[in-house]
């Protein structure tokens, strides 16, 4: 397996080292070679390391270290602005207000995302995704001046690791991948596939710290919650909309 | 840059070989590597190899030659269901059949995907991403059994390359990338970044065949018309809807 792909691990801590440019041309440049919608490229990628805007989308992404060490932020996002203005000064009519382009443009969005990621560790740098973009989509968006069209789907800190991060564990293979058609799980099949997570030295101190008696608990009532999830679900969709993906 | 990004291009022409069940878990392997939220592994692959399957999946696919040559089909999908049905069996209680999650299970299944086809690359495949896996959404997940919880995000075909295919060209760097915050385009930067695409040999020979002016209006009358992008639009987000994505 590649390298890059087979050893990645987020990197939550980075050195105070600057990313030399002509690595960064680098890595944004793996980015745009990333697969397409029909080579529209329906996103823009916001490469932030000025100090006084950076302080400004820390908070955004809770002050997590990743966020706060990392000398560059890159907020991918779907972008239906740039080729909209091109068609409307080419006397065409452009359609990609809706749901299907949000989707589309977030999907290619996150493909430069990950080229620009892979790149990135094959000069030596660490990253991590900051999933945390989705919950303050509409700050971050009034932050990085986004106009109407322009949506964040995610963002990459980006930078030299300070500490060497360790590999995360997964389910087996055969728990994600389905042969042909999908084969729901039965009860017996997710015992099975959570065995090994469930039962790791790593869960165990999880359960004791948290006073919880189970893994999936430490999900639904500390890391994802059910309202915290309705509450940025709800501020997430109205972003979308205000940025004009659900006119139609 | 990494051979396989610098040299990645779509390729839709395979040849019958069959890639070899050792390749194959490489490649799925690689995908479960990637970068996913809280190591949650929202996301199912579907490897559609069965004649009988991939023959129901084709025509989803407008019968395009890429899903008809190749040998395996992989269905990447947002998959809630699995990890809902581990919280209600240990007493936990999950909150993700909301658009939050519906968005950040399509980025997880988008990275998985991402790191397949850079796998497959370095194993002499090809590949081509069919962005109509959104257009039929509901009818592929009919013919992949997908419950509910489940909803299809994206296909890779992969193969063995029967024509090598050709680079594609980008926009220059800067049309994409924003310095520390977005800059809108003027119409003089549009017609700036688009200005070589508009002037080459191959947007000549388009505008020839399709008897139009200008290359966007072959975007919006030919390839991605207004009416198609509504009528499908409406199409995906009832298919979300209905696998239960938005019920919070």
């Amino acid at each position: 397996m590649l390298s890059q792909i087979k050893h990645h691990h987020s990197c939550r801590n980075f050195t105070t080292r600057q990313i030399e440019p002509s690595v960064m041309t680098e890595i944004l440049s793996a980015a745009i070679r990333a697969s397409n919608t029909g080579n529209m490229q329906l996103y823009s990628i916001i490469a932030t390391s000025s100090p006084e805007i950076k302080r400004q989308l820390e908070p955004l992404h809770f002050n997590q270290p990743a966020a706060t060490s990392a000398p560059v932020l890159l907020t991918f996002c779907a972008d239906i602005n740039r080729f909209s203005k091109w068609c409307r000064l080419r006397d065409a009519a452009p359609g990609y207000d809706n749901f299907l382009w949000f989707e589309s443009a977030s999907v290619d969005a996150v493909l430069a995302s990950s080229n620009a990621c892979i790149e990135a560790e094959a000069h030596g740098l660490g990253i991590c995704y900051l999933g945390t973009t989705l919950y303050n989509a509409g700050r971050i968006a009034s932050v990085l001046k986004l106009p109407r069209g322009v949506i964040p789907v995610m963002t990459v800190a980006v930078g030299y690791p300070a500490v060497e991060g360790e590999l995360t564990d997964r389910l087996p293979l055969d728990a994600v991948v389905h042969q042909d058609t999908y084969h729901d799980y039965t009860d017996k099949d997710i015992e099975r596939i959570w065995q090994q997570r469930e039962a790791s030295p790593e869960t165990a101190a999880l359960l004791k710290e948290n006073g919880l008696p189970n893994l999936a608990q430490i999900f639904t009532l500390r890391r994802y919650t059910a309202d915290d999830s309705v509450t940025f679900s709800r501020a997430y969709l109205d972003e979308v909309k205000k940025q004009g993906f659900f006119n139609q």
